[in-house]
């Protein structure tokens, strides 16, 4: 996605400061448990450092700037907060996903593999090993997204308002990514991919961020409700986007496979459209396929080639082009400077037009 | 663990209701989402209420009280959160574990084995699904533990004070658990198993519960001092007493399996004494079956009875003791009334004198 602003690189340049400096800190006491404590600190470092685009502490910039606040103090760290738990995901993600890479580096269960090589033998409780250390590094993104709330200078009534938004902002993409994994193997049907694009992702990517930003920024309950529809548009828009670039992406572009959705048989939209025009043949080579877990590259090229002549991907980017003129209606009517307006336009545009 | 005190079923009583009302409306809310989503909330609300002693929010009532705390309204919610980190805690230690029963009843880990068997016909990919559904619900439950305190009626300039030592220990507990993961293959001597009881166990079973209820009734630094070194020798001797239990406990009784530490091959203060003490024929015979994934309950009982016969068992037992002392007299300088005083000195009893 291209910078979404001028100020952006500020944003990137002061959230990742507030980055690094949380875990230097945590390192240093890290360091005091055990060596193989600060290990996992600078691993989760490493990764954090290795990639990711910041999208959602920049909602929160852009939010609490927008609706007229000033004080950068506050913001940052509160911005950074939401890559914290963007990140937590993204490791807990893996594990559901059996991904070992993340950003094109390993990650922490992939590096935990590495780390392990030399003390456990066998290569399956290896990998469990890797899994758990993962599975502790996202459990600390958790608790650390917190943190920084908490920590900040947020002013003590409002840091319950903004905890609250934080909360449900997990129990909605904890539910998401539920249902999401589920999806595997309910029945078509059960579970309907736009319930999933709202909840595991338009609910963590842009609404919680957006609205901790203007909230600290002191807006209106109307404005609230209006960055509501802006955000659910905006992160229907970019689900599908990304369900589109998770099998039609390029691999060095986008740092992670294009087999995992179709090795893992998710009902993405995509797959519902699919459903809705494919042939019973088409149906029948699509299964052959779709969910295997030792599927293979041409396999999966075959599968993309049956989204393109059955028109469903044309119907993916027809609903991304709705999703996103919705978004667009919703921004035209916040009440902010022009400038910001355009920013606001802009950002759909970058979301849902970006090839990684 | 016997009853600490007559106010301990008052304590009992409103924490779960706490609990209850927390979970109706999260499954509620949930049923929103996807039917899919209600269940894992009913799962978990299955799951807290199958047992547990509740020791963590009995710390932080008696503490809030013994130090001249008065508002209950206040410190149930605030102690029941204390319940939401330890069980988010059983549920992601089930999953490094691989256990499938906890308070002797199916984990969530084991209730989505059962709940996905129609769905999911390979046993691997069955069991991997399952440990997803239970790696979001202990992700929910933390993330819970942090709702329910910053929706608790806390006076705001005092929040963020308990959400940094809530912080601190969650921090904590995430270290100790990974060292004490790490112990099974790293060389003996590289992680202490002193470390491991402090920051695994008396850190958020203790020090942060009774920190919490301390710093709500307004003590002093001193007092806080006083307190954790109360609470890091109790829960070292927590810890050891586990350990005891965890192998030589009734399984009917303590609601999981005692081969568990034996087959995971966890350094624990039992181990460090026996290898101590052991003849190398002592532990050539040890270590046919420690750590061994497929480990028989016959081979466990002659483990056990080395762990008798070399004296390591009398040592912990002594270790115990010391602690415990320790304990007691921290204990005694609290300024606090005689009823409150008896009643800590009580709870070191019952902590280490438990069988279960």
């Amino acid at each position: 996605m291209p910078n979404l602003r001028n100020q952006s690189t500020d944003t990137l340049l002061y959230v990742n400061k507030v980055i690094d400096s949380f875990f230097s800190e945590r390192i240093k006491e890290a360091e005091l448990i055990s060596p193989f404590y600060a290990q996992l600190w600078s691993d989760i470092a490493r990764l954090i450092h290795a990639g990711g685009k910041r999208v959602r502490p920049k909602m929160t910039v852009l939010a609490y700037e927008a609706f007229g606040g000033k004080d950068s103090k506050v913001i940052y760290p509160v911005a950074a907060s939401q890559e914290f738990l963007h990140l937590s995901l993204l490791i807990h993600d893996d594990i559901i996903d059996r991904d070992s890479v993340r950003y094109g580096v390993d990650n922490i269960a992939g590096a935990y593999e590495k780390n392990y090589y030399a003390h456990v033998e066998d290569s399956a409780d290896r990998g469990h090993y890797a899994q758990s250390a993962a599975l502790l590094a996202g459990d600390l993104l958790i608790s650390s997204s917190y943190r920084l709330l908490s920590e900040s200078r947020v002013a003590p009534e409002l840091l319950s308002k903004v905890l609250a938004i934080h909360s449900q902002s997990i129990f909605e993409v904890a539910g998401g990514e539920l249902i999401d994994t589920e999806s595997a193997f309910r029945p078509l049907g059960s579970i309907d991919s736009h319930t999933v694009a709202l909840y595991k992702t338009a609910s963590y990517t842009f609404v919680a961020p957006l609205l901790i930003g203007a909230t600290l920024a002191g807006v209106s309950q109307q404005t609230i409700q209006s960055l509501i529809v802006f955000a659910n548009n905006l992160g229907t828009a970019y689900q599908l986007r990304d369900d589109v670039i998770g099998v039609f992406g390029d691999e060095s572009q986008i740092g992670k496979t294009t087999i995992g959705d179709i090795r893992e048989g998710k009902h993405t939209y995509l797959v519902e459209q699919f459903y809705a025009l494919a042939s019973t043949e088409e149906k029948v080579h699509f299964e052959l396929y779709f969910g295997d877990q030792h599927v293979q590259k041409n396999e999966v090229e075959s599968i993309k080639k049956l989204f393109v002549s059955t028109g469903a991907l044309a119907r993916v980017e027809l609903a991304i082009t709705h999703y996103a003129d919705a978004a667009q209606e919703a921004a035209r009517a916040f009440n902010v400077d022009d400038v910001y307006r355009a920013e606001f336009e802009q950002l759909v545009t970058a979301v849902t037009k970006r090839d990684k």
